[in-house]
C-alpha cells in the first residue's frame, strides 16, 4: 500500500465513499461509513481508517456484511433505545443511535442506547463526540472479537472492549478519551501487521502464553489488559453492557472484523447520553476550572490533546490516501 | 485495636449503631452509617469497615460531618436526580439515591442519580449489589481525596475514584465489580498503616516521587494509577461525572475522609440505574451462558466470588469487633 498522494479530507471522503458505491453499498450507507473511516484516519487512527476499507468491501463481498441492513428501532422504556443493526455496517446505526439518543436525553435527562447485530464500530472517539457537539455528556462501551484472557486464563475471551468518554466545552472542543482495555489498541498490533514492523514487549502473548514481538504471533494469540484482574474485571463490565444487554454476540463467539469469512461478528455497542442539567452553567464553570488545573500541572497534558492536534494536522495538510483509492 | 471478640452481624449492626447514638446522630442516620460499615466489613472490605468508626466519630466532634444534614432531591428531568447531601453522612443520601433512582429506572429504563456535598461513601459493591438486588444493572462511580497524580505528573490531584458494576442474576446472588483506579485500594494503605505493617513496592510513591513500603509515606505521596496514562484518563472520567457533574467538590480540593480538622470534604458521586428491558428472560439467559463460560476457564475465577465466600464466612463465624466497641 503506498501512500503517497494527500487529499483532503472532503477528497478522501469522496473517494472512500466511491470504493463502496462501486460495490453495490447503498449511497447513505457508504456516505456514513466513509465519513467514520475517514474521521479516524484524520485523527491518528489508522488502525481504523483506510486500513479497513479492503476489508470492509472483502466482507461486503462474501455477504459477511449486510448490504440491504435494515436497521430496527425499539423504544422498550421511554430512555432505553434497542437498535438492531441487521447484521450492516455498524455505522449507520452509530449515526441513529446518536439522533435518538440525544433527542430523549435532552426530553428526559438521560438515555442508553444499545446496537446489536453489529459489526466494527471503528474509533469511539468520533461516535462520543459527536454526543459532546450536542451539548450532552456521552458515554460509549463495545465489545469486539475476543483477545483478552480473563486474568488467571490463558486464551483470549474478551474483546479489547473499548471504553469512550466526552464531555462539551463552552470555547473549546470537547474533551474526549478513549481506550482499549487490552494495554495497547489491537489496532495498533493490526497496524503493524500491515506495515511489517515488530511489536514492543509488553503488548501481548502469542498462543502459547509466551511474550512476544511479531505481531502476527500476538494476533493468534492474547492481549494484556490493563491493571491485571482489574482490567480483566473491566472487560467483563463492557461485555455485559455492549453485548449481553444489547443482546450482542459474545466476543468469544464473534468473528473477526478483518477477514471475509465465516458469521457476522454480530457484536454490540452500549451509548449513554447524559444532559449536563438545569445548572449547566455551574457545570462548565466547574469543568473549564478542573481542566485548566489539570493543563497547568508540569509535565501533564489531557487526554485527547493529541488527537486535537492530529485532527488539525490533517485538516491542513490532506491525508495520505492509498494508491488503490 | 484488639479484635478478639467475635458476635454475630446483627450485634455488630447494633453495637455499631449505638457508638453513634451515643454521639449525637440521629436514629435513621446512624442506622444507615452502621449498616453500611458493617457490611464492609463483613465482606472483608476492612479499610472501610469498623476502622473508620473512630474517624466518623471524631469529625462528628468536630462538625465536620453534618449531624443535622437535611438531605434536598431534586428532579431536575425526567431520569436526572439530584441529590444536596448536606456535608452529612454519605450513606443516608445513597439509600434515597437507590430508592428514587430504581423507580425511575423501572419507570423510563434508566435513571442517573448525583450527589454533591457528600462524604466518604465506603464500599460502592454494597450499594451497587442493592440495585441489582432490585432487578436492574447498577453502575457507581465515586471521587475521592486525591491520592493519584495525573500521568506525566507526580503530585496527587485525583483520588483513587472507584467505578463499581453490579447485574441481577436469576439464581445467584448479583455478579459485583468494585475497583478503584489505583493500583491497590487506598483503603489497604490506610489499613496497612493502622495495623503498623509495611505494603508491597509498586503500589505507591512517596512524596518526592520514589517508590516506598512505608504506608505513612505511601499516603503523603502518591498511589500509581492502573494502565498508566488510561487509567489516570479514567479517573478524569470519574471525575467528571462524580464530582464536576454533581456539582461535589474536585478530588484536588477535598480534604481528608479521615481527619477532624478543616472542611468538609463535600465530594460527590454518580450512581446510573439500567433496567435489563423488554426481553428480560433472554437477557438473564445470555448472562448465565456468559458467565458460565468464564468460570470453566482453567484458572479463572468471576470477580465478587472471594467477596461473596468472605460473607458467608462472616454470617456463619460473626465478626470479630474492636474491643472499644
Amino acid at each position: 500500500m503506498s501512500l503517497d498522494t494527500r487529499v483532503s479530507i472532503a477528497e478522501a471522503e469522496q473517494l472512500v465513499k466511491e470504493a463502496f458505491l462501486r460495490n453495490g453499498v447503498k449511497e447513505a450507507v457508504a456516505e456514513s461509513v466513509s465519513n467514520a473511516l475517514v474521521a479516524a484516519e484524520a485523527e491518528g487512527q489508522v488502525g481504523h481508517g483506510f486500513s479497513r476499507v479492503k476489508d470492509y468491501l472483502a466482507q461486503v463481498k462474501s455477504k459477511k456484511i449486510n448490504v440491504d441492513a435494515k436497521i430496527k428501532i425499539e423504544h422498550p422504556k421511554p430512555t432505553s433505545i434497542s437498535i438492531d443493526a441487521d447484521y450492516g455496517f455498524a455505522y449507520p446505526a452509530l449515526d441513529q443511535a446518536i439522533t435518538e439518543g440525544a433527542l430523549t436525553a435532552k426530553e428526559y435527562g438521560s438515555a442508553i442506547v444499545s446496537i446489536f447485530n453489529s459489526h466494527h464500530c471503528g474509533a469511539l472517539s468520533i461516535q462520543v463526540e459527536k454526543i459532546a457537539k450536542q451539548g450532552l455528556i456521552g458515554v460509549m462501551m463495545a465489545n469486539t472479537p475476543k483477545a483478552i484472557a480473563p486474568w488467571g486464563g490463558k486464551d483470549p475471551f474478551f474483546g479489547t472492549n473499548p471504553i469512550a468518554f466526552a464531555v462539551p466545552r463552552i470555547a473549546n472542543d470537547p474533551l474526549v478519551i478513549d481506550l482499549s482495555l487490552s494495554k495497547v489498541a489491537r489496532g495498533k498490533i493490526m497496524h503493524a501487521k500491515k506495515v511489517n514492523t515488530e511489536i514492543p514487549e509488553g503488548w501481548a502473548l502469542d498462543s502459547s502464553g509466551k511474550p512476544t514481538t511479531d505481531p502476527d504471533q500476538a494476533l493468534k494469540g492474547s492481549m494484556l489488559p490493563i491493571g491485571e484482574a482489574k482490567g480483566s474485571a473491566l472487560a467483563l463490565m463492557v461485555e455485559i453492557l455492549a453485548a449481553t444487554f444489547s443482546g450482542g454476540r459474545p466476543s468469544n463467539e464473534a468473528s473477526s472484523f478483518l477477514d471475509p469469512d465465516g458469521d457476522p461478528p454480530g457484536v454490540g455497542q452500549f451509548l449513554m447520553f447524559i444532559d449536563p442539567g438545569k445548572d449547566n452553567g455551574s457545570f462548565y464553570k466547574r469543568l473549564e476550572k478542573l481542566l485548566i488545573d489539570i493543563e497547568e500541572i508540569e509535565g501533564v497534558r489531557l487526554p485527547g490533546n493529541r488527537r486535537l492536534e492530529v485532527i488539525n494536522e490533517s485538516s491542513k495538510l490532506g491525508l495520505k490516501i492509498p494508491d488503490y483509492l
